[in-house]
């Protein structure tokens, strides 16, 4: 027999941006959080339109028509570049706010420096933070998986790190162009942003050198068939041949409500709908320089975005930092 | 206005393990073949059954009812271990074999040495081979898109080449298990044979060491939710750092009919139902030490497997390489 | 400010045929449900291995090893003919029973007749049962579609109704057919069991008959390339032009939890992991007869297997109906 | 021994509206045709992109920088509404035109009567036509699939019809829609143009009386997660119950090479790709009044629209049916 009690007092949010893949995952985290209340989701394009969110119908409203005092916590899942000004517009009504887009998140070129909300790297900085900027999707997963390696100092150092990495197509966002189309998409996989010059880069190295790492990371990301997911597969070389590499993520992630460090390869339907980070790390055979195989997988619109989002925010309004997420 | 006349001699083939995916576009490539005229189509578990392949009805008979005399041409789809005794067999019916299995492939360990049917790398030796062993379909996109850069001694000598690589399910084979049902592969992605231990690495490392490699291989495959069609992504550390990498490829494969050169990332829709290997390279940028990113995509049933046969079988009997086969 | 209190009695509930699509989603119901607490899993093939449900490990247990005692409630998710005989010894080991094979279900032969489970029809007779028959998939959408139609004579008498339909691959179980690989069901559609021969007819059929109507029912089942979900196209004879034919659902289906009658058709996203049937209905322009187009779409593991088992169970046991269910 | 010698007189052909999916697979039969070639591919928004079909490189051009005098023969793949005016400038230019709007289809209320282009019910009026309207997609495979049985006056007079019917996304046209985005399609299936009305219909009912029948039409379409394919399911009251019912088509279609009558159900992977309709027939069992079911395949871009275009169009100057299509 067992007994609960408890008191909500509601916290009025409001989204930014909220047509798009990740602000429509915010509706529905929000919908369904025990504490928040959707004081207004705002989309331009599709402002008067309706959706349904896990059984709550929620009205998009034009940006002007918002009332940006009406809420205590504003997540902006505004586009590149338009984000920054609603932020700031958030902040000084007195808001407090989590930037779903890449405006301030490390290496983009922002003049202002505001915590980096990948929580379990960052956890301190969040609960006092006006303003999170929340990582970007690839990064998520990639520098949870490198993290423990570059803390301990056991990814060889000046190394090249090759990251190949997959994502389901809501990672290119909701507006509509030919090449995301069914018909494109489907029985098809392709490398997209090669070269190394994806826009997420410069976010990763700026973390890695604040951890303590030199490495170069080779990045290239593919288009799935799928729509939600992320699996990043990494080959890192390493200084030593670990005899049981699991150990340094399972010590350096005890306890994370989030985090899950597997025996088998994972698969993105592990993951999806979960704001969960799965994490596996092996020795790689056949090889004359030791090197580890880690691989991550995530649902990009949950611990890559909304959720993550929402994890950050539970933070920032001092409440448990699992409210209202599925694990 | 033009005028074409030709006289065609057909030439009777059989098909050993003809029910699976490999066996089955074998069945229909020789069906639409000019020259080679399905003598017999073998399976096992499946015989009695008829299947259509190109408006052609085959029906498969029991491996014990084959007359191997009937075929001057044998191809031997027949899974790992239990090839090799079939195509001894065969050949020593009298008939030329093309063995799409790995029993004879470089670094399988067999006793015998027969001509590695990796066409383009080595034409000369098929033309006048009894027995030739068909490549894997991983390594046809690899080492098509790896030799020119290793011949050349452009690949950083000892360096470890990262090989991220995706497939549709039917390279996994047409024999029910759980882990290939559609409820089970759709929306999912996952890798698989991780840790460097993967059954098509030796057969790799063997024909880099042939072309004067000394590379270390990272092989990760990955399981991809379409039917067919193999990316490779492959990160390799160069020599110097090229002004324009394409330029290798496009000189070692001058005029080669079934490869194309592309400036642009291939896409499995590019290649899928053709017996061609895509290829596109490009240097990577911020990054200190020079690499190059190299994509290979490949049709895995057909240049991948019987696309590449009956190139090869083509080449055996004397007629146009690219004879019957979709570029 | 909200206030909950409530107390917890768990109920040990067992799963035979635990291991297939329906019983994995029992187990992960029962595993989120808060009064149910999964005693037993019993799996023939695949006993001994694990799956994580909901974040619960749950590991199948030879049926030989079960002991029903342990359990108030059992589910059995068997094979039908196989189920009947474990039906019988659970209720004679005292313990209640819900039947989600078609053994019990009405048209199907039995000796034995039991209430039969489609809960929004019989609710009554549910709550005092010692044993339930869960309703076949297709039936749970249609009748649910046809019911209010039927009861309130408003369906042309003798009339044939047109049912065409299409379900997930779930809905053909989880024991491995070349059939359901992906590689076969990717980009395919087809009609099976064709020529109104299906097994569910008859359960259909008998149940129309109890509602009172006299109908022919035509039913042509599809495969679907998606995991879940079923959606039901109906053309009903009507005896009158009706002005608003939604208000027939409405009215007939007032306070449901499960049901909702919805103004646009209903979409498989719409439905998929909740216990819900979404129904639409509209009059057919362009005809000399007056009929009406009605759309009924399920989750076919949810409301058309183990969400309805649940469903039962928890009037069964005296609990909300709705607990423990996604609606 | 066999000997092939013919001559080839090529006849230059233009394509309006290429870069949709009828456009593009138009380009590709030309590309690959032996007596057609491709004089111009106008299209309007694309002017300027090139695409690869069959090994083509096919650029678009603007639709003011085409000279329709170029052409002997015109394919018009524009837009409903916009495409009458160009097949009329083309006309009048010389050209000859199959136009595969429905601008010109029967019950589109033009105020022009053309040929109607379903080749195996009117073949002799296209040899000698200026200006031929292709047929609907859905039409095409539902009056191949009905009018056997009407013109034999086996379906019951005055009954209604019942059609289910299932498309590709390719049906919906290459301009890029938020529903047609692959995230939204995937895993999901939805009835659209719900309630008898839409624009096929009267196409279907008016050729329907030109065969001599009076039936009513019930035609719910609906939207299938593959990229090609429809699929149709058709319910219909007969006079009699016929003994063998497939023998009416196989004596109405016998010798047609593009119509296949079928012993199993049609899949949509044995047409897509393929200029052909597959149709089975069946007695429905478990009913009072007898009627069929009839199952109907076609590949929407082939058979539905461009391959049939070009089956008229071969028929037009002169060629063999069959010319360049693949069956």
């Amino acid at each position: 027999m067992q007994c609960y009690a408890f008191l909500v007092h509601k916290i009025p949010v409001g989204v930014l941006g909220a047509s798009g893949y990740a602000g429509r995952e915010l509706c529905a985290l929000i919908a369904a959080h025990p504490v928040f209340d959707l004081a207004f989701a705002a989309a331009n394009a599709q402002r008067g339109q309706s959706i349904r969110a896990r059984g709550h119908d929620i009205t998009f409203i034009a940006p002007e028509d918002v009332n940006l005092e009406d809420a205590e916590m504003v997540f902006s899942a505004l586009p590149h570049g338009t984000s920054l000004e609603w932020v700031c517009r958030a902040r000084d009504a007195g808001a407090r706010v989590v930037d779903l887009s890449a405006d301030l998140r490390p290496g983009n070129g922002a003049n202002e420096t505001v915590p980096y909300g990948l929580t379990e790297l960052t956890r301190e900085q969040i609960g006092d933070a006006r303003v999170v900027a929340n990582p970007g999707c690839y990064p998520t997963a990639i520098l949870l998986a490198l993290a423990p390696l570059v803390t301990a100092g056991l990814a060889l150092p000046g190394a090249t790190i090759s990251v190949s990495a997959a994502s389901g197509v809501t990672g290119a966002g909701f507006t509509p162009k030919p090449d995301l189309m069914f018909a494109e998409v489907v029985e098809d996989f392709r490398a997209y942003a090669i070269g190394n010059e994806h826009r997420h880069l410069p976010e990763m190295n700026t973390v890695i050198r604040s951890l303590g790492g030199d490495h170069d990371i080779v990045f290239t990301p593919h288009l799935l068939p799928v729509a939600r997911g992320i699996l990043a597969t990494i080959i890192v070389p390493v200084v030593d041949s670990l005899e049981n590499p699991a150990s340094v993520w399972r010590e350096a992630y005890e306890g994370e409500p989030f985090i899950e460090i597997v025996d088998e390869p994972p698969a993105l339907r592990d993951v999806v709908h979960r704001n969960v980070v799965m994490i596996h790390a092996r020795r790689l055979a056949n090889l004359r320089e030791p090197a580890l195989l880690v691989l991550a997988a995530i649902d990009n619109l949950m611990k890559g975005a909304a959720g993550q989002a929402i994890q950050n925010a539970n933070l920032m309004a001092g409440l448990d930092e699992t409210m209202g997420l599925p694990a």
